[in-house]
This record gives structure tokens, C-alpha cells and sequence, in this order.
């Protein structure tokens, strides 16, 4: 993240981490926490993890059907096209690693205590079912990439490689929207501030 | 509505009135203001006036034009069955006057001090455009009455009918839920309080 944004003014620039749903949140729909954080005209946010937990986890752990993953996937589809009808642009990166590179960064927070706070036993259970969650994430890619919010799949083992992809994809984004400064006033034309 | 609602627990109910859209609120999507204020699980909101009011006076001042006020109306359908697929039941009652019946209570707002807080001059620009609104109220029932969320149209002239019609609805609707307390617990069968 940092490698990607230090040159970024962070008055512009807002962080938002999804973490597991509070119990407020919880009582409302899967998207309600995720349109609250959307950015307003003018603001660039990030979202760190998203609505598409709610594909993932549950889904792998069966404790939502398939019936109810499709609707999930309508309901993310027509939440970005409201989003993108509006004025937002939205880059989708998906992160991809190898099983062998997590070996190693999971084995690294385990073996290092300062990073142990980054671990979770959890963690190691999710990885038994890898496979499952290749083909649940094959199956989200192929349901929630349209034209208006695209996947961008990021090979992701080497971190620098990954970062310059990260980077260069948003630097081709905002040259796309082609901002531009508001017009410039006549009535300031020549004016000396005296 | 304090005839509708005055048995009510306050405690269960909350009212949420929408009024022009702050500059906050007007520099995200339409939706944006309307989602944050769904009601949770188990909670009761009564949307005085709502998103319908993006697809009414924009459309008759023609700050929008169709192809905009068409993808509002799916957006709108898009949002709706979310909130009703997550579990919120939704009824939409559309309060129904007749001309004669408005220029009665206008005119009785002007005549009465004690009501001028209630009058707008604007109410009178509206009232020219009479058959606009009937216009686009109209095509707003057709395009955005569901199954999930239909619209009720309410004859209003005479209040007292408006709200029993309005309350006798509400109460078959809950009704319809099938509501109950949470099963009895075991446990609890034959303990004295000492």
C-alpha cells in the first residue's frame, strides 16, 4: 500500500479496511457497510478487502448456497453499476500469489515474532482448502467483471513487480478520466495583487 | 403519521425524514443517503418522503432527462430487491390528493398564521405544473412497483380514510411476517423466583 501511495497527498486519499462485520452491521444487507465508505466526487478511496468477502468465505464454507451466491453476485454487479452511473471509476485488483509463496510468507510470520501479530491460526485452515478457494474465486472473476468495473488479476509474488502493476494501472486510470483544472477566470487576467 | 403510529413503541420505530440533499449527500450517488438509512434487522423505519423524490422534481424541471430518470428506476429496482432479498419487508404508499383538495389546504396554510411554517412559495410553481407531476408520478408507479416492492396508492383527500387505510395495511403486512417470540427455553420450565 505504502509503496504504491507515499507520493500521494493523503488529504486526498482515504483508507477503508473491511474487517469481519460488526454486529451492526451484520443486521443490515452485505453491501450496506460497503456503499457508506463510498467515495464522494473528488475523493480517491481505498478499499482493503470489500463486499467480496461475502462471496469468498461463506461460499467456501458452505454457509451460503449457490442460489444465494448468484443473487450476491446480481446484487454486486448492480451496486458497481449504480457507483459507475454516478461518476466513480472502479479499479478492481485481485492479488494473485502461488501456494509455494504463501508457504513462505505464512512460515516468515511464524518463524519471525514481530510478525506474529499478522497471523492467524485461521489462516492455515483456509490454506487446506486452497483449491476451493481457487474455484470460488474463479467463479466471483467471472460473475462481477464487466465493462464499468473490470477485474485486474496482479501476479503477485514478487511484491515489487506487483506494486509497478498496481501503480502504472492507476496512473493509466486518472490519465483516462482526464481531469483538468476548473477554467481559468478572465476577470483575474492581469490583476497585480498590490 | 402520529395518528398511524401513536401505540407504537418509540423504541422500535425510527423516522426518517429526507429533505433536499445536503452538499455532502449530493456528491455521491442518489442512493447513498437512502441505503445508510435502511433499517436493521428487527427495526422499523418510515421513510418520510425518499429516493423517489430523485426521480420526481428533476425529471419535471428537466434537470435529467429519460435515459437518466430509466436508469435511476433500475437502480432504484436493483436496490430495492437487495433490501428485500437481505429481509426487509417494504411498502411504498403514495398519498393521492386531488387538485381541489391541495388548493384547499394551500390556500388554508396561507390564511392560517399559524400554519405559514408549513407554506412555501414553491409549493405554488409546483402546483402550476400539476399534470407534469401526474405525468411522472405515473410513469414513476409503473416503472418501479415490483413484487418484492410494490407501490400502494392511497386516496387521501380525507385524512381520517388515509390513515385507517394506511394503518390496516401496515397491520397485514406484519401480520404476513408471521412474527414470533423466540422459542421458550427448557430450562426455564417450573423455576421459582426466590
Amino acid at each position: 500500500m505504502r509503496a504504491v501511495f507515499h507520493d500521494v497527498d493523503p488529504l486526498g486519499l482515504r483508507i477503508v479496511p473491511f474487517r469481519a462485520p460488526s454486529e451492526r452491521e451484520a443486521a443490515h444487507d452485505f453491501l450496506w457497510r460497503v456503499h457508506a465508505q463510498a467515495p464522494m466526487a473528488g475523493e480517491l478511496a481505498i478499499f482493503n478487502r470489500s463486499h467480496y468477502e461475502d462471496v469468498l468465505v461463506p461460499r467456501v464454507l458452505k454457509s451460503i448456497d449457490d442460489a444465494e451466491c448468484e443473487r450476491r453476485y446480481r446484487h454486486i454487479r448492480n451496486f458497481e453499476s449504480l457507483l459507475a452511473d454516478s461518476g466513480t471509476t472502479i479499479v478492481k485488483c485481485f492479488l494473485h500469489i502461488s501456494k509455494d509463496e504463501q508457504r513462505e510468507r505464512l512460515q516468515a510470520r511464524i518463524d519471525d515474532p514481530t510478525k506474529h501479530w499478522k497471523f492467524d491460526v485461521s489462516d492455515l485452515d483456509a490454506r487446506k482448502l486452497w483449491s476451493d478457494y481457487e474455484k470460488a474465486y474463479e467463479n466471483l472473476l467471472g460473475a462481477t467483471s464487466t465493462e464499468m468495473a473490470p477485474w485486474y488479476i496482479i501476479p503477485a509474488d514478487s511484491k515489487t513487480h506487483r506494486n509497478v502493476m498496481v501503480a502504472e494501472l492507476l496512473r493509466r486510470t486518472m490519465q483516462g478520466m482526464k481531469l483538468e483544472f476548473p477554467p481559468a477566470k478572465e476577470l483575474l487576467k492581469g490583476v497585480k495583487v498590490e
